[in-house]
């Protein structure tokens, strides 16, 4: 079975990642089949054995469950599965199944297998959400809205910029991410000590040619007790997932019914018996959650613990662990499972979320022009001096929040502010360019556009 | 589909505890059921709603796949469950379906319930190991072994004192897993925001029937957005994971080759396609793979780290989580499964336990007398003072270690020595008694006995 | 040095709890003093002896960073510490120094002291926390504002509600880490490999009379190697966390510009060097900073991880662990620390919240009545049949919403809708009624009053 | 004060790697006087202010503790530090304190700086350890010893290829610290959120001016809420506490009593106050504790649970989080810390290590050259058929195990089993070269000998 059935698989394994048992027991047999090749071509195993694997390993019939059953007696299910597989072979190609192999060389690098085409996935999905980050960073990159710091409304920025970050973060984990895909997925085939003993000197020539077979690195040593690897796609994911939760977060707090400023589209098509729309609520028909943030959020949140059990059971003893490995490979399926899934829900939020200039300015000017009071004051610094330009400022912000008055009224609305603003030769006008936020921006759209020029460059090689 | 399925379910879902979405779905509709009675004993639906919605309830065949894809729609399956729950009902029952209720009291009461029964099969679990461990405790009360600190054999102790340590880190954890098992296990139901609100002023009252009908207790109010009953759930299971792992890991240094003190039982009656017995293997016939005690610790080592996500799950917006609540489900159901499967091991791990006395003996003999080396220098000190006692032991000490023989004849075998230890008053029978391991336990045998009766006394209420 | 020292420890070593350098050597020295006084009384050191060297311990002016260099020899401090303490009491009271101990029976006891130390100080701190948590539920019992789901406003709640959920949180959490202190902390005597070799059979006495010199609980065997003391510890912790970083959240979005419900008090007394009121900002007069909900956050939010290290580093070996045992002292120290720290910000932060009721009700009237359009809809169900009178209902909110009217005037103020109304018998008095959110608060107040209930139950005994 | 002081200050705090309130509050003036440098190139701040910020930033002698104590103000100690370094500069200076950024560019950049430090260190120190694993991979290329699978003794390795295991993965990990370190240690340089408004256009000149003056790199965007950078710093740490950890649990294991192939050397120089050289036990005068894998241990394993930690902290809301940026400092530090301790011990660990040659071939020769059995059966296996011989051997080899005899005399030395080799055609010479370990190495030395080669490329460059 796939690992996006049940009750929970659509919401935590969304997307093209499979880690089911059958994506599994596909990537052992791929190994296998390529190993029967590979032996073959070394001169191991007859001509033809290594098609006879592989049309065998291809054509199998097996049972996941069965062989799970059986797996406990050897702690693994390796050793049923070559069983069943030696029985579908014929007899003169049999010395090529599993010769020179351990249980961990196929689970390891089935391990890896399953990290490649789950690391291909993730990667386009990040680029899909990367892609819809970089059209909104582009259409909003004059969009003025509040910058936020501690959850409280902080000097203006665009919503591009927003944008613009989000597609950074994106981007750099997509690219980290690709660089693990490219450099540190490697065959695992040591035997069973790691001198790959039945082979006797060909050993790492059959490394090479297994590793070709399969498309996978060749490692300097094999790795069986040596984890790094496995940390690095988990961090790389724990990466990922970072820069998925960060807009979904954001989209969560944006979309508030009190900040409004985003809403998450609706991909239509479906009715979860809780009403026609995504997010919608029959007994509350005003509502649109932001179901995909908040899925992006459930995925994301669990990733970290499992990135802490992969890190810890990497210290493995000897040439096989006694439990660090075999605690492995639940966590580093699920990471890559919700990667996956955080990356489908995220590029499918990103692209089709509603932005709303109209609120974002209106939340904007609901602070007065508090926000832009140092600005003003850098104004009348000259002639005042910094600190007596600070207090007059102060008083007039004071003035403007205790009676719900725009910092600028504040300022020009009362004769004596007035007389004082004009001693420092500060007219009306300087006032008023002073708090438009649209002059406050500073390198906003420099940084926009850097965003969208690294963006560019990473996707045209 | 149980969880016990797949590739390596057997192995990380072993015994009785189902967290499947087939268990899932059925504790949602137990849940769902006894709402309907509730409301039909506080007189809030007709007579006669109750049981019909816990019939058709009962009866009703969903596939968890269907209602895990429409749960894209609003998050969660239990709207697109509501529906097809309603469905089924005759229509004057219809206002018995979850009147009153939000998903998210369907959920988290299901969880309860999902760990109410897991936590009753890992408590007998647990009671079963523990008696696996008195056992071995009695039968080894007087069993010599060395003891080992930092991996270096140090002073003499017994196997049973071991067995009694496992037994009592068993017994304490099981203790705590039943009290948070009859404590803090509450049924969740709050509506909307946490008011129950449509239910008017007989919100309480259906809470506590609610309760009643589920045997879970009723919280002082909803705890939709208090997570503590889901962190102490989890702790309480990374307790017993931990009093299991204790005894697994000593297991796999006891049956080093090179200790051989204690190998794993056979527990017969399968054949995973690698050899006869459990921990054979085919290549290398003397092995005997400690898979039990594997198995344990590739269960309880995956443990931790998804109690950190749900400890960290629990800091939760408002009324309902954006996030954070989803991210509990997946972990939760996890923790409970990777400790049961552990507890299923553990018990069959320490049931089967094959000691050997003589291989204990023997180790403890091959350090030469020298962790008791201390005890034949307070032989001496009176006579000879504290420092001069130390220091000719150490002399001694380091000639047997140096010439690998044992501490009594480089005390007694040499002329030289053999005088300084007359002249002290120490005769060649003291010297031997005080290297007596046997005679070095202190309050092993007490501390077993101790342990033993606690146990007795928690297992005779 | 005390652990709220340095650049960040006021921020993260809040609050009397201590556990630098010195509060763990004067536990270890407190160790070995009442040691000392429990082998006298034992009659295993001569009169006079226990408080001989209680004075040298107390008067002892030991060096921690000296102790610090010294412990690399053995891999801990205490050898070092037993030859400082040796020296500095008489000759003849020298045998009751560390007298059948090891380094891991001081370290263990002395851990077990500062839990002590620390969780009466966190006790009262959530005390306090919760004090003011049922002001504030007391106070604003009636006070009406929006819940909020998935961050979108749902029906509302009273203020008094969201405080009674803290409250129950908090009160919660203290009991449960009252109980671990209770009943969990225990000394840890052993000796070298757990049997008190050298004390012969006298060993459990003084076990006996060292956990009641010290006032800690007696185990039944020693926990050298069975960690579950250490988790509960932990966990109950990680609970408090929890609960604490609820209302630290929740404080954090209700103080949002954009809903400015609550606001952080200033305690005074401090410029901090941007400004003269706690969360001020001298560039952004207007900011109020949550300074106090955002220190609990950066405390809290340490606690899953190190928590989650504790869990992990329960698998000990044999008699003594090599550096799982090690790999405890630090994050045992730091969630002491970091729960306490959170737990005195969160009693200021909650003792100073600022409530805006006023704004509560305006955020709540913002939502035009929709949340409570169900309500409504209920009240047409019974003549017009529940699905028309959802549709009726939902085209009114649709109107509602794109007119940015309240639903009342959606239903009411157009003939058409208010005939249709009519029809099923409903007087727009009925509708007035119903779309009041005053009447639609179901147990709000009876789950408040449990809560306070429930506390005062918790503070009288 | 460093963060090697203390009581334990020395375990976990070892070798250069310095992250104490010292080093933190020197790597934030290390920021303000280069931003003060920067905006003096761009012409924001008068000729000789960069000059005068940064004598006064080298001299200023500020109280780390008093500034923590005004932190509480502001929830972070830069304002108060500001404020104390405006008052050190010349008037005419003033205006280059601080321009245009908020305290989180100064944190967050400090932050980069420590790590630059600090895994220079760490990089330095795995060199090291990797340099004593190859020394140890050469000298003992030849050196035959037992493979252990799952702790049992397996086919035979060399010690040579086991300290090449450790070699590619200490290299490997350093490798990755230092594409970390040289590739994504970035300033960060925003403002008050995110566009350096005060500067107005020069924001992106100043940034790449403060980059060029620290050395660091120049983000696409400021990262304030883009949290990548830490997560990758950290789990690169995370990956070389890995690879220290692997040699540390080897070593352990490979020193145990019963094993004894290796032991820690003894660096000599101190008293811990338990004894003359390291490990050693005053007690118990033959034990020579593996100290330094032991603190190794200690350290390693605190890294999962932190790395975890910042990980979760990476969702950080708009423009600087509430609570998850205050998260990171203390874990971040302790990251780098730890990791660094790790790499010290690891280093010394690695240089010292004895080897026993002898006892290894001892523990290899102790399995009756059971592990070689599959080797016979395929010498058997063209004659008898691969079944028979496989049941031949393995009557054979209970039998040798059954007696305590090697496995040749098991089917040499009785004639009926004698008769059926030599009916298969197989030689007393051959079952005994078959039985030879040395023959039996396949790729060990082929293996060895490429991660010395990868080793020698690593570091010629």
């Amino acid at each position: 079975m796939a690992d996006d059935g049940g009750l929970f698989g659509p919401l935590f394994g969304r997307g093209g990642v499979d880690t089911g048992s059958g994506a599994w027991l596909r990537a052992m047999l791929d190994t296998e089949a390529a190993l029967a090749r590979a032996l073959e071509r070394a001169g191991l195993a007859p001509a033809g054995a290594g098609a006879a694997v592989t049309r065998a390993a291809a054509t199998a019939a097996l049972d996941p469950d069965a062989l799970g059953k059986r797996a406990v007696q050897a702690g693994n299910p390796v050793p049923a599965l070559v069983r069943e597989l030696s029985g579908l072979v014929p007899p003169e190609a049999a010395v090529a199944v599993h010769q020179g192999a351990t249980s961990q060389d196929i689970i390891d690098t089935a391990a890896m297998l399953l990290a490649r085409r789950a690391l291909a996935v993730i990667t386009a999905d990040l680029a899909a959400a990367a892609g819809a980050a970089a059209a909104l960073a582009t259409a909003h990159r004059d969009t003025l809205m509040s910058g936020r710091t501690l959850l409280q409304q902080a000097v203006p920025v665009t919503f591009g910029l927003v944008a613009a970050g989000w597609l950074t973060g994106l981007g750099e984990a997509r690219q980290a991410l690709a660089k693990v895909a490219a450099a540190r997925l490697a065959v695992q085939f040591g035997g069973a000590a790691g001198t790959l003993a039945p082979l006797g000197t060909r050993g790492p020539e059959v490394v090479r040619l297994l590793a070709a077979e399969l498309g996978l690195a060749v490692p300097v040593v094999p790795w069986h007790t040596s984890r790094l690897r496995v940390i690095e796609v988990a961090a790389a994911c724990a990466g990922a997932a970072a820069a998925l939760g960060k807009p979904a977060r954001d989209v969560t707090l944006l979309a508030q019914t009190e900040v409004a400023e985003v809403a998450e589209g609706d991909p239509g098509g479906g009715d979860g018996g809780g009403g026609g729309r995504r997010g919608g609520s029959s007994a509350m028909p005003h509502k649109r959650n932001p179901v995909g943030a908040v899925a992006v959020l459930g995925c994301t949140r669990q990733v970290p613990g499992l990135l802490a059990t992969l890190a810890a059971a990497a210290e493995q003893e000897h040439q096989r662990a006694a439990g660090a490995w075999h605690a492995e490979w639940e966590p580093f399926a699920a990471v890559l499972r919700l990667t996956g899934s955080a990356a489908a829900w995220g590029a499918e939020l990103l692209a089709g979320l509603e932005v709303d200039p109209a609120r974002m300015r209106a939340n904007l000017d609901s602070s007065h022009g508090l926000p832009m009071a140092e600005r003003v004051a850098g104004l009348l610094a000259p002639a005042m001096g910094r600190v007596a330009a600070h207090d007059l400022i102060a008083e007039a912000a004071a003035d403007a929040a205790g009676r719900g008055i725009q910092l600028s009224d504040a300022l020009l609305g009362r004769p004596g502010m007035r007389d004082r603003l004009s001693q420092a030769g500060v007219t009306a006008s300087q006032v008023g360019e002073a708090l438009d936020p649209a002059g406050f921006l500073g390198a906003a759209r420099e940084f926009t556009d850097a965003a969208l020029a690294a963006h560019a460059a990473s996707t045209s090689h």
